[in-house]
């Protein structure tokens, strides 16, 4: 049987479908949800990620805060400005586009947004709170990689699950998702020794490690799943597609896999923000 | 040769003679370090573990505070509790006793802990932050695991980890700091398919699943290190340790491995909370 593969626009399409109607329903009470993106500095591929959020926004009727500051902007005024939007209630999400220079404080940024507008999952609040599936936004790769997950009905139940990769935003949010939902997991990174080996027992492998055509198809096990995070320079993912296709049971390309999916998650979680701060005015006017 | 039984109360000692030495110095400079316990409800053994905190605390010459709540206490009353001793500058770190009553939302009362006196490592904000290597107090039995690592000069850097067990106080901030360490980490727990091959190629097992004599010797590679963070009724580990023992290079007994490091953690987080909140203050008056 030929490997089933996972169309990630499919999947958006799907989520999208979804939210016009709750962003339909929303503003029929009165609500837009908004997303604030903050953009720092001149990095030209920054800069179309947010025009490509903005406009995403925009044609499924939400409203989006597009707030750019010059390069040379300080650690302290950047989190001026995300007290601003974290104070300004017709703003349900924030996303600080990273990277921001390096001469500023990213982590003391990222923690600065509100759990409660952290729709890009990256706050260290948000990360232990997913973990602990107290209802925080996690991030959005992760976030797509599940949906991929539920969209095509992948068993997770007791299989194993390697990750390669470990960081903040990717590697070590994934890895707890999928031990939350029940796989065995293990997290490899490049210290790991005998990766190949490790990879061999996946049931799942989850390539995430930002290196072109890492993963080869001769580490897979016959009839894994492939599930290729990375995006790398050239629309080249992390997995070598073409040796790892035949060995896999369902594998994302790239492009077309993971990617279209992680900006729809973005607005799934902006519009979850605008219902739950709706549903949380509610109950307040009913107290009062 | 024989294996190496890591000798839990010795290391302990070692913590708490380096804390003595950090208590007289903050004493010398009008600061004594106090923990807050908070007990509620009749538990027997939770009576016992917080007396010994206690009773440790004024051994090293720490303060303690010891609150007890009636069984009958709310979730709101428990939150007043920890808000008061939040705001209570005379505290340095704060503890709520686990388990509480059931009809408590013990998660809601673990977040209500300020970060900064979070010395038990219970907050999901100090999970994410421990995580991320921000800081935080990473709770006292994972930093015990880690301490005994480090007095025995245990290499973990490119070594497989494999953690049985999953809690969010023990199994997954474990992993974490593994990971965080340069260890391959793989996290098996009660849904693990073929749980005994996946052990055998640990160089470093964390026992962590609260069962007694869950881990059988037959189930490991030759050489491996057993870490038991075990303690069942009856001073009895999650490894057994009789057939654990002829298989390992080192391994923890039970009692007398993980568990006397645990309360020790504890207290050098407090001191730690203190000598912060002395620094902090200083940077304060030098400013103004």
């Amino acid at each position: 049987m030929n490997p089933l593969i996972l169309d990630g626009r499919k999947v958006a399409q799907s989520v999208k479908d979804e939210l016009m109607a709750q962003i339909c329903e929303l503003k029929g009470k009165g609500v837009t949800p908004k997303l604030a993106t903050i953009l720092v500095g001149n990095d030209e591929a920054s800069k179309t990620y947010v025009q490509m959020k903005a406009n995403t926004c925009h044609k499924l009727g939400m409203e989006s805060e597009r707030v750019f500051l010059p390069e040379e902007t300080t650690t302290d005024e950047l989190l001026d400005v995300i007290q601003r939007l974290n104070s300004d209630h017709q703003v349900h999400g924030i996303l600080l586009q990273h990277p921001v220079p390096s001469h500023i404080d990213e982590r003391k940024a990222f923690d600065e947004i509100a759990l409660e507008k952290d729709v890009d999952g990256v706050t260290s609040h948000g990360f232990g709170a997913t973990t602990f599936q107290l209802g925080a936004y996690p991030c959005c790769t992760p976030a797509a990689i599940l949906q991929v997950i539920d969209y095509y009905n992948l068993e997770l139940e007791g299989k194993h699950a390697v990750i390669i990769g470990r960081s903040p935003i990717l590697g070590k949010p994934v890895s707890m998702m999928l031990l939350n939902r029940n796989a065995t997991v293990t997290i490899c990174h490049s210290r790991t020794e005998n990766l190949d080996q490790i990879v061999k027992q996946a049931d799942v492998v989850v390539a995430a490690v930002g290196r072109p055509k890492f993963v080869k198809g001769e580490w897979l096990k016959e009839g894994s799943i492939v599930l290729d995070a990375g995006y790398n320079p050239g629309n080249i993912g992390d997995a070598d597609y073409e040796s790892c296709y035949p060995k896999s049971s369902a594998i994302t390309p790239v492009p077309g896999g993971i990617g279209p999916v992680t900006i729809s998650m973005l607005l799934k979680h902006t519009v979850e923000a605008a219902q739950r701060q709706l549903n949380t005015t509610k109950t307040h006017s009913n107290v009062s």
